[in-house]
């Protein structure tokens, strides 16, 4: 393995493929045995929702052993917990949302879950703390005032942001964005709809986003356009790396299953960036798979990536392909005069200046070439 | 006709039916001509795209006799033009993007094209400007460096911004999203995008949005969502009525003509927030019609809008409906004391306190009645 | 309640809204408990997988009971049980399909099941036996050699064709399409893909399709056009009734929750076409909701089917759409020759004619004024 | 190049860049400089609709000269015409379908058009022709009588079919599917529907699929299984290779240009049903693209066959993929009496069989790592 952070949650590894329309097919693994298959085919890091650690109706005694077992295991293995996050969708109480729940007590209760779930993170010295609002949506917009739901949402994240800063636990928040799935439509849809959304909160510094690869892709958007927003805006906090077709129920296929060119862009948007925070792979094993065969999933998940970053090099480096690039953004001596920051000269002189508009749409920019080299290299093809 | 302030593109009712596979069916009818036919069938105002009013190659006698004429007609029929917009999709020289085009000269071309325009506006007393970025994105992301783009279309923005203020014009910018077409891939793709965009502007109080229906669907989006978010962020500038079904091409079918319910529920939500800023049909007639059905079609939209607007009362005067929505939404004076502001304190009792999480989740919320009667109000049928 | 013969599946008002985030939010309803709800709320009849009725793992003694229970329920209440169906989705055993399973072992025990399905169903007088394929399908074409896949599924439906025959069952056989989910891509992923595949069986005219609302939806395809397709082909021999948003999950909305054009046309074509078999509401109410939800849930998608049958009515006597109608569809005597079968005498009269295409072309069709009629009779508007 | 069948039509290479928000970016080739172009390239042969190459109001002495002139430039190249059809949708006559328009003049025109086209194609020794009806469909439902609709392109198809048949031009039909645009949804919008409609035909023999990768794909169908199941049933008769997102707009990217993974199982399909019909090239060059662009991109559709031809080999030579395929696919003796056709006693002696369920769901079929292995060996990382 490399130098990249790479990191699963135990609900991806220890996900025992149960879907809508069937049972499980695996036995559930504890998380201490989660944390030894991860160590063995050789991630970084683990990350967790509370109840994936710890049961929702587990004893306060059952609790501290699990605490105990859990930081032995990642002793042994030298594994770290970068992310935590809470499960606010798994339960009934949380059929109608959490912090958008229309009912106050609901409300109330997930913002008293979350606080615990934050403990529970910063005790394995997790730095980012990830919310997925996946209940916070609505089936009917009969049921919902839209805008007093964004109010409560902006409420329960300032309130958490100062119970983090008041406890010292140093989290940045990432939201995470899916646009549906399990409710018909979910509030603040897109990785763009959370930058959006940050602005409007008390510390927007302290809050960032956690893009995932199938959330954006089932809305049928470029993905890598949308972490690069995140990039330019200073928010991309942490990645959800997995696979999608677009157009469908959420996937969650191993990362670059599907979208060989797209997976390939984005390793090289976040390489050539130099992203350096974790790399985490939310998704699991096709449901055809035994333990064996997830420990292949978690280990491809990894290799492709290694595969892509590879290939990044390999783009960087192309002779051909570098010319081609600086030749379509060559810079014009003749239109620099008209680059930078709005003064009345600069406006004045640009008025009046006569653009070629015919030559300007002739030129042929190399695209088709440009686009098929990048096949051609990805299939080892040059 | 009404209080409500329905205005039309030129480009809208003057659409002459071309598409990809077929000719045009409609004769291209002059601005003026519009401007008669939308006073005829009852509109408020009339918007344009610089070369809607003035063909690109105009010289500038023809500008001032087409300027002329303009002015006359809308003297003539009381329209106003509340808003106005540049042409950045439609001349091969942006076949790559305006403002994010890799050719300088094209980026300066685009500056210098939406100076001219906005003077053109601002001479009709246009005070929103919109930017909708259609050619600014890609087919193949080899040929985009993503961060450099969105830091051109920034640039753009901000100069653009200073250039208004120092006109004196008082533009308000509205940036319309839009996930694809006529680019495989469109910059910043969703109204959400946008409302994350601007904040990273050196201005951010002067830009917010204009979402249309028809973009949001095209990504299966639920479009009341994003403008609740936008009216959230105090940023809906304008809007664009019309209807689209989702994951297909650009539809932009008359007002209400598809989604009866979500249509229903952007007029509430636009009512009950007391939005009353224009409501642009930026939609054409179908193929089939002649210039009376393009008149049917505007008509339509209007009428379509009024039966909606007429439905927001009686559904909110409905006694069962509203019974059933305060019982949904009722208080809880037990948690009332955990909601407000993070104090050490709330926080303590908050933590302290013990929720009944089976009885949260036992709750029957009757959205399947309240989704049913809105159904039936809608279909006259209660 | 009507003529119409409104039915429901075990699994629908007896879902427990388990999804895969969330738990289940219902306690889960005996068979014999079910019937009784459906006949509080005036279904017709209930229709049933061999394992919604009786468990996979229940002994003879069991099922025995099990039987005897439910025909005393359906002789209390007078539902009839006019579908039976396979579960072959819901085993472990079935995660890599059932008849198109690599494993010939899985492959035989569909059969055998599916059999034993039939002997259930044909029992309680069930008329029409349902194989929706739910595992047949991959989530990467590495897996399967499709054509064999094909093969596979051919000799099981005629397999179990024979066997009905053989037992004087006189089933007709109804194949259900769904594009994907739990799958990747389900193969014969459309109504259209199965009416194809059934000529290629041995007794085609025992098998016709159960088309369902949701699963054509999910690809963005028009529902109504492909039940016009089947009614065409003389093979709607059942059909699915529900709701859904393109492009997403499977939601199974109650019937015309989403879509209530598209839900109008759909009962317009079945009324129109004097379809009289089941119809057979294959959706469950929100997770929202508790028991008496559900029985909302049920009573809407009747009272919905009852209230659009009446809207077809009303559309069908409305003078100004039937006079744009008779405008549209008005028959051309001077064309009248070239109607009918070729011959070689109409093909050369045709061959020389004369066409006005210009005129042709010229045409007003009407089109935005027949669909805002359409809108405002729905609305209750006109 | 080698022994593939590759074609283009003359609308594909000839693409002048227009789309609904923008203007042609390259000049008109005439057909002979496309033909010649082609040669360049190194394709086998070149598709026309009727006015593409004869305009639709030319003279009888015009379209004389020109395909006086097509045929020298053939002659002159060695290129041959495989495959012609109709254009039916570009002229406004054709605005609301051809052979389901409502108007009965425009069905007998469309009747007279595709005659005489059929006449033009076997003049250069086409032996496919293909059915596109791109404007065959609704906006509103409200405007179409569905059953009349398959009624009428049933009894042009009839028709055409004894044309052919009378004129001794030996033309097999092939019906081409898309779900959608040009019209709002298009008739019979699968390659499956097309299959289920050829058997309500006259003549079904004649009458094969054209399936095209961009079409099934904006429904977010499968392709590769449309065409394994048009293989099954005997009838793919021509194929459109290109390429596109799901749930857009129609792009007709270069063939393989975003979907490696998919275009990879499409020509291992091709490749191993040992099809060795035309290999057809629907697409066109980005519109950032001059005449050598256009070049790189018709070498590019090829390249990329070949390239993913020769991945097939490898795959099937690959020791390691091969081994788990057969592992997955094992015989099993135990189950083989129990495969054939329908007997009593065989469906006797399954009955009775002991199946151990839980051993079929509990065996790990190694999908993650065939589907790892195919990425790696794509990638030219094994």
């Amino acid at each position: 393995m490399t130098q990249h952070k790479f990191s699963f949650g135990l609900w991806t590894v220890g996900n025992v493929g149960r879907d809508p329309f069937g049972e499980p097919v695996r036995k559930t693994l504890s998380p201490v045995e989660i944390v030894h298959l991860l160590a063995e085919v050789g991630a970084w890091g683990v990350n967790f929702h509370d109840n994936d650690l710890v049961p929702i109706d587990a004893s306060a005694s059952q609790k501290a052993q699990i605490v105990t077992d859990f930081k032995q295991a990642l002793k042994d293995t030298g594994l770290v917990v970068p992310m935590a996050t809470t499960n606010l969708f798994g339960d009934p109480a949380f059929k109608d949302g959490a912090f958008t729940s229309n009912d106050p007590a609901v409300r109330a209760y997930a913002l008293q879950k979350t606080m615990a779930a934050m403990d529970l993170g910063a005790e394995f010295g997790a730095k980012t703390y990830v919310f997925w609002g996946g209940r916070e949506g609505s089936e009917t917009d009969a049921s919902k005032n839209l805008l007093e739901g964004l109010k409560w949402f902006r409420e329960a994240l300032n309130f958490l942001c100062e119970y983090s800063n008041a406890q010292g636990y140093g989290y940045r928040f990432a939201l995470e964005a899916k646009p549906n799935e399990p409710r018909g439509d979910i509030f603040l849809p897109t990785t763009g709809a959370m930058l959006g959304f940050i602005q409007t909160l008390d510390q927007p510094e302290m809050v960032g986003v956690n893009p995932e690869v199938a959330h954006e892709t089932m809305a049928g958007l470029n993905f890598t356009h949308a972490v690069a927003q995140a990039i330019d805006a200073g928010k991309l906090f942490h990645i959800d790396l997995n696979d999608q077709n677009s157009g469908r129920y959420d996937q969650d296929y191993r990362f670059g299953a599907q979208n060989y060119k797209q997976s390939f862009f984005l390793v090289k948007l976040l390489q050539d960036a130099g992203y350096d925070g974790p790399l985490h792979f939310d998704a699991h094993a096709y449901r055809s798979e035994d333990l064996e065969g997830v420990k292949d999933f978690a280990r491809g998940c990894m290799r492709t990536y290694e595969i892509l970053a590879e290939k990044v090099k390999r783009f960087n480096a192309d002779a051909e392909i570098q010319a081609l690039l600086a030749q379509i953004n060559a810079p014009n001596a003749e239109v620099e005069p008209f680059r930078g920051a709005y003064t009345p000269e600069r406006a004045a002189a640009l008025k009046a200046y006569q653009f070629d508009r015919q030559a300007l749409g002739a030129r042929g920019l190399g695209y088709e070439k440009l686009d098929q080299l990048t096949f051609e290299l990805l299939m080892g093809a040059r």
